[in-house]
């Protein structure tokens, strides 16, 4: 299945179509419509079963607009940019290194000197110097000048940002993972090929923090995955977590673990096997904060596209708001807890001796080491304050560490294509999606055959009852039983229910599976063993 | 329980704070934490059951950023803004009629002329004249000169300009119900009181089509709900539905139907009944797109505050995108189905006689009504188009009509912290949130006595046992039991879960219920019937 199928499938059953379509639309956004959003619940659900309840996550849900400074704090404003060149003819505006052959792969200076002698591709036009294009969608928040904003380019900054109050809330433990679903944005300069490259996407992150000396092992539930890894020296292999760590060919057994957990996802929700891969990234690849980072890639009609990304951010993000905000992101690392004896101000025998002075002197070495024999100012004039205005405390202190982080970053949207691409089946004129019928959007078709003589009142009741048993039910009673089915199929709705004349008599109904389009009769009864 | 008090249980307890917080917060932004996601999410389970599954709601997801042309059509940009006025001296900005005793409920003339009178409350400066500021975030989509792009103010508009896809998808049937959930953006001049008036926020809406003579009934199971309304004439009255409707004090049917529905919602997520009204709009302050409206206030320490509105938009929003687009947002009425004759061109007989210039005839013709006899321009010259190249066509036509629609609209942030507040009770020490179950952040707390002795490993194992059956368990093996529970009140979860060393035993657990803290010895086999 191509891209232009998927299109035409995702706009003539309510996946998804261009957002405001009436209007031309915008490039890089999209609606989502009703089989789409149960589409993207049940991927979710999966998700968060295998981060949520499988890795016990933290969940947080973060606004997506934030200030100037935290956006220059992670690097985003000086560093989150594409090569621009317009052309001074026609004015189009182009990605650079998307003009020229290789030019992904070319540092800034190399792709310039290449640009010289292009030219525009509609108008045959001289191109301008090469720019630097942000990719934040910028904004002003409030009325007057008000405070500049940005679409928050990334779920992760969210998390980063609230890492002491999560710290806090997990009891202080480490290691400490937390989970985030939600919208994120790119401006990029001329997005295609519709939900590959987007605009305004959600990711589905986890941000898995631990301390530097302290990384969490792969565990024995994870180890015998085995990955097709393209790693960015040697040769393409195929081998288990446990020994690519053991090996050496992934750096970081957390990293390891990531791929492992982001595999296992993957297969359950449908994508094969043999259609995805792990490549690293080359060193000139990698975004300004990363260590290391394989990129989940599945194959696809229009080539590998990146579904997911595993970074190794190591401490970047949590020392650069630590430093930039000057709060405390830092965790004590255990074991190094230690009594420490300083000198205090002993404030009494302060008032005593300077009575109304004594709160300026108090002040004036708030943020000075303490120690008798020390010099203030009182009135122009310096003292020597002696040590009976001092006295000893004890107090536990541990070294502090900025804690390091392993990034498993999930595009929503890609997947949604990805899988709708790869799970697509055709057979003579019969199509249909063998989708998992964990992310069926819906998981039963109720058909009536007629809508008279109380057949859609009996399939109505059949609805109620499963819907009772929190099965997700399908309705349709327009057209033929087998428009509907094809319908159901186009949708990847596994089962189909038929009530008919013998219904009404016996309170058995026909059931026809999506796959093998095998019919049998059962039981009204016993259809909620079937989920 | 006051607003200070939600903000400090919010913050403790991971449900939510400031955004940005580290950097010294953006007003009217918000992160929800660990607990606080677990919330919203079951708020917004109940919100799914009440409308996709009891209401047969068709869901939308739709793109949160539109372009300037959408907003045109729908009103915003002219008409939705907050009168500014700025300090000469300060430079602070103030929405104006917050400034004024009374401003909320004044025209902008009769405010600019009260205005004139009043100073900088901050610094006694003088004012600015008064100002329209527009309440959307605007951003520039794409390099270059790019595209303007607005944050939409609604979700409704999402809906509205999906239309003509979601009838079609609705096999062009009426009434139809579509549901969405996500966020919207209005820049406040000056956001106050948290959640309760935010830049960002998360709606809850449906948008009830139907023809405007076929306005859908309230039905049964909804007639007999009881509310209190004040409508903007005459007295204050509690009444149940279908009298409301009968009698008139409710304008419309299918209002009413919202207004029970919306009131059946917020008491099953424990709104009680008594802090619930239903107040109808004064003509001058309906938005621009009202014909009627009603807001459901609940009373909180800081007054009665709105969390949803029930809104008659008549056809204006499907009237306004079918003539600013150019599309087709209108609907056939049943049963005014005609078949009608026309005239077609004859495009035969046009090549035979005209050869190659057939095409340009027919390009010229293409906007005009055929009929014998009718002129087109030839090289310049007029000619006359007989009978011989026409032929009578027929085809089965309709009246047409813009649908008319009703919105239920939640603030899901609103409804959040009403919650908080209501459900909050004290007794002596002890403090918790008496939220009804289906809306506990988890369904239970599971807590070994200690970690030691194996008691840890029979909690973990008690824990996967109930997770396997569909049950969310808040798993804390940290401190004091007695403090363990208070944490697991002030969170709201029903059931409390202890193991202890006569679980090792007899496989029996203690079990304390938040509200009465009865504690009772259940069996772990049994534990699942609890739920």
């Amino acid at each position: 299945m191509d891209y232009q199928k998927v299109s035409s499938l995702a706009k003539r059953r309510g996946f998804f179509q261009p957002a405001s379509e009436p209007y031309g639309g915008l490039a890089g956004f999209f609606d989502y419509g009703p089989v789409g959003v149960k589409f993207r619940e049940r991927i979710l659900r999966v998700w968060k079963r295998h981060y949520v309840l499988g890795l016990g996550c933290l969940e947080l849900d973060g606004a997506l607009v934030g200030p100037e400074d935290l956006f220059k704090a992670s690097g985003h404003l000086s560093e989150f940019d594409d090569p621009l060149v317009e052309c001074k003819e026609c004015s189009k505006n182009y990605r650079a290194d998307q003009l020229v052959e290789g030019g992904s792969g070319m540092a800034r200076e190399e792709l310039a000197e290449v640009l010289k002698s292009t030219l525009c591709p509609s108008c045959e036009g001289e191109l301008s110097e090469l720019s630097a294009f942000n990719l934040m969608f910028a904004t002003q928040v409030g009325a007057g000048r008000g405070t500049k904003g940005y679409l928050r380019p990334e779920t992760a900054q969210s998390i980063f940002q609230c890492f002491p109050w999560l710290y806090r809330l997990n009891r202080n433990k480490m290691p400490l993972a937390v989970s985030q679903i939600g919208r994120s944005y790119r401006n990029e300069i001329s997005p295609r090929q519709g939900l590959l490259r987007m605009r305004e996407f959600t990711q589905m992150e986890v941000e898995h923090f631990f301390l530097p000396k302290d990384e969490p092992s792969v565990p024995t539930h994870l180890g015998k995955i085995s990955l097709v890894l393209v790693p960015n020296e040697g040769e393409v292999l195929e081998i288990d977590i446990e020994s690519a760590v053991k090996k050496g060919v992934i750096g970081s057994a957390l990293v390891g673990t990531h791929l492992a957990a982001a595999q296992a996802f993957l297969q359950s929700v449908g994508i094969p096997k043999e259609s995805l891969r792990w490549r690293q990234h080359r060193k000139d690849e990698m975004a300004h904060y990363s260590q290391d980072c394989w990129d989940g890639e599945i194959k696809t009609s229009i080539g590998w596209i990146e579904v997911v990304g595993v970074a190794h951010r190591g401490d970047y993000d949590l020392r650069s708001h630590g430093t930039s905000s000057g709060n405390e992101f830092r965790v004590p690392i255990p074991g190094t807890s230690k009594t420490v004896e300083r000198w205090g101000l002993n404030v009494g025998a302060l008032g005593k001796a300077f009575q109304s002075k004594a709160g300026e002197i108090q002040k004036s070495v708030s943020e000075m080491e303490l120690a008798p024999g020390m010099k203030v100012l009182l009135d122009g004039e310096e003292i020597s304050l002696g040590e009976e205005f001092f006295k000893k405390e004890t107090n536990q202190e541990s070294e502090m560490v900025y804690p390091c982080v392993v990034e498993p970053s999930f595009g929503l949207d890609r997947l949604f294509y990805s899988i709708l691409e790869t799970t697509w089946k055709e057979d003579g004129e019969r199509q249909w999606l063998s989708l998992p019928r964990v992310v069926s959007p819906y998981d039963v078709l109720i058909a009536p055959l007629m809508t008279k003589d109380g057949l859609a009142e009996k399939a109505k009741d059949v609805c109620n009852m499963l819907l009772e048993n929190g099965i997700d039910v399908f309705y349709d009673e327009s057209g033929s039983i087998g428009r509907r089915y094809a319908r159901a199929d186009e949708i990847g709705i596994f089962h189909s229910i038929t009530i008919d004349y013998e219904s009404l008599e016996d309170d058995t109904v026909t059931v026809r599976e999506r796959d093998s389009t095998e019919q049998k009769r059962m039981s009204i009864s016993s259809l909620k063993d079937l989920f």
